[in-house]
């Protein structure tokens, strides 16, 4: 049985599915490749098109969206999903706005729609909280979802640069985008984060509704700090189960040698999940790259040829609901070059001048530090969690003891 | 749809599996229970059959194998797929020696095999080997696959205890058998080894062929010798690809902390991967328990129910061939109680005494190794492999350095 497979768009994860295909299994080829900009330049053995419908109003069976602009790709996934077509997709920010809407689409209409490459690139994330954690309950889940942060993250504890010099590395290695922005700010490990909740908790929390903080602040500083202390920092995603609800938060965040997350570095992803029936389980894979991006869309396709689709185990058959996090308590590491800047978020805490910065330690609620994100924003504010791996006595007395260290 | 599912016994595995399924989804109970002993105590609130036949000549739809007799489960799951049903087991003794002939009855007959449970317990290793890494070249597989072993040597580690006490210890906490000795002499990682070889080259080595050295002979000597270098001893079972086959071999092997295998401890598992397309992949998860193993079968039931069977992507359609594997090359740490007991198998190597024992360092082939078994054994020879984590000579300075110190 061959399937008339139709391509979306033919960028960086559209050429390391072909790829792949091309040299493992031709059948699995797209017949029809999509594009949009007729004048770029592309491999010249190849034919592409440059009408959608070609895709859209053909019997095609597998349709593959891989595109960049979300409300377009939107639109190829419903209108397939209506036809009642195996979709693959890879575009995290359509996804995390619209699952649910595309969930009603896939029952509906009695198509599938998978979307493994859309979190954590390599690692087989969303297959294995659908399938293997099927019967389970979830109670924690913990992630690295940004390959570019991580990488930038690793460049400055490896070789002391500063951000902007890790940004530019990160660019020229391919690892970050032209336009860094939604790495850096963690607005792309937001849109993950709404994805696996959907999966691992069966609730759906809009990503603008996430606490999210990305790396841009990250100071020189507190990088000596937390090598000082014989820690990391890492752009930590988590997600955790109360009586109320989740909590959800991402943020910088100390990172200890004994938790696995602390070996993860480069353009690596990794996830930790803490469930009853399976204890800790640790996943660890390339987060960001042609082939291994690639290689999750290629996965999809031998899952869709197969009429597997997900299960949604944790929505226990119910329709996908809009809920808000509840609110968490944090303590956090808070530093600026200014005094000022830092008593908007602090409150009580006292403020300790140190290797040419000011700081304080303090325990704050998300919800009281998503009101003030346009204060952390406009004081380049940073804003690193404890993530209890030390004790709040124990940073400040490595802050105090740091104070004749001159940070350059 | 609901399916009759048929379960061959009720021991620690078949409990778990029941409970998740009790929980979680009552639909993927077991209509029939056949277990062989009439005299156990059991929960009299369910009904047991002592007859086979209620499952074999009964219309059931999934058969579920979980004894531990592997003739007997031979018997039983080659009897379900010649009646093409859909069958799920977790024997790995079994299916390590009898999958080539398996795979013929599930292609003949029209069943399908699944077996997740069989290896790594709750780590999704097989399915994420069959699916995620199709289309994929496989060119490492590293792992920590015994449960019981790494206990035990997260005990000799962390608590300074004797290999006796050890065992003794993971008896009480479950994590062993009343007879250890398939958990430590490794063969209990050899069927597993040889089982995702399968899934991850195409390539059957039956589990004989392996060289295989368990922890029975692990000294409080050598875990004083690898904590002063900085590192961890692990039974890591390798299978990597040369141009001329597969290198395996299992034993007990020095770890660095720069490996996310060093932070494996007490029964978790892990698999290490390495791929053409997704770099390095790294899975953790519990490798023994009730639940964490039951969560397998659990999840086999979803896979199974929504009629997805194994692609075995790596045979590319081909038949089954037995092939044996390429001798390596291994630098290895030997020591002993006394130096006769290293000749026959250090070489030209020179002997060194240190803490009441006998020590050589020496670059030895597998091939040679297995043939020396019987004399390793008879003489108690303890075996560690350097696993480039370290040179030949820092390890040689470090033994000559501990030659005062006086080992208990």
């Amino acid at each position: 049985m061959t399937n008339r497979i139709g391509l979306f768009g033919f960028g960086v994860v559209g050429q390391g599915y072909y790829e792949i295909a091309k040299n493992h299994r031709p059948a699995l080829l797209p017949e029809t490749i999509v594009v949009q900009n007729k004048n770029k330049k592309r491999d010249h053995s190849l034919q592409f098109s440059f009408d959608p419908k070609d895709i859209l109003d053909d019997p095609c069976d597998i349709g593959i969206e891989l595109i960049s602009d979300p409300a377009q790709a939107y639109d190829y996934v419903s209108s397939l999903l209506k036809s009642g077509k195996k979709v693959i997709s890879a575009n995290k920010k359509m996804l995390s706005a619209h699952l649910p809407a595309l969930l009603e689409l896939e029952k509906t209409y009695g198509g599938s729609l998978l979307y493994e490459a859309s979190a954590a690139a390599g690692i087989p994330i969303i297959t294995c909280l659908d399938c293997h954690f099927a019967g389970d309950d979830i109670s924690k889940l913990q992630g690295i979802l940004n390959g570019s942060s991580n990488y930038i993250l690793t460049r400055l504890f490896q070789d002391d640069l500063s951000l902007q010099e890790a940004v530019k590395l990160a660019q020229e290695n391919g690892f970050a985008e032209a336009d860094p922005t939604l790495d850096i700010n963690g607005s792309d490990v937001s849109s993950k984060l709404t994805i696996l909740s959907l999966h691992a908790f069966g609730r759906y929390i809009p990503e603008g509704e996430i606490l999210t903080i990305g790396v841009q602040h990250v100071h020189a500083a507190d990088v000596a700090l937390a090598k000082s202390l014989g820690l990391k920092i890492k752009l930590i995603a988590t997600a955790q189960k109360d009586k109320e609800g989740l909590n959800l938060h991402i943020l910088p965040t100390l990172v200890g040698d004994n938790d696995p997350l602390f070996l993860v570095e480069n353009e690596y992803n990794a996830a930790k999940i803490t469930s009853q029936n399976l204890g800790e389980q640790f996943f660890q894979g390339k987060g960001a790259g042609s082939l291994p991006t690639g290689a999750s869309v290629y996965a999809d396709l031998t899952k869709a040829e197969k009429g597997y689709g997900y299960s949604y185990d944790k929505l226990n058959g119910k329709k996908i609901t809009t809920e808000l996090p509840q609110a968490a308590s944090l303590e956090v590491i808070i530093s600026a070059d200014s005094p000022d800047a830092l008593h908007p978020v602090i409150g009580s805490a006292s403020i300790h001048q140190a290797n040419g910065r000011y700081w304080a330690i303090s325990t704050v609620s998300t919800a009281e530090l998503i009101k003030r994100l346009p204060a952390i924003e406009a004081n380049k504010l940073s804003i690193v969690a404890l993530n209890n791996t030390i004790s709040e006595d124990n940073v400040l007395a490595q802050i105090q003891r740091q104070e004749t260290v001159n940070i350059s």
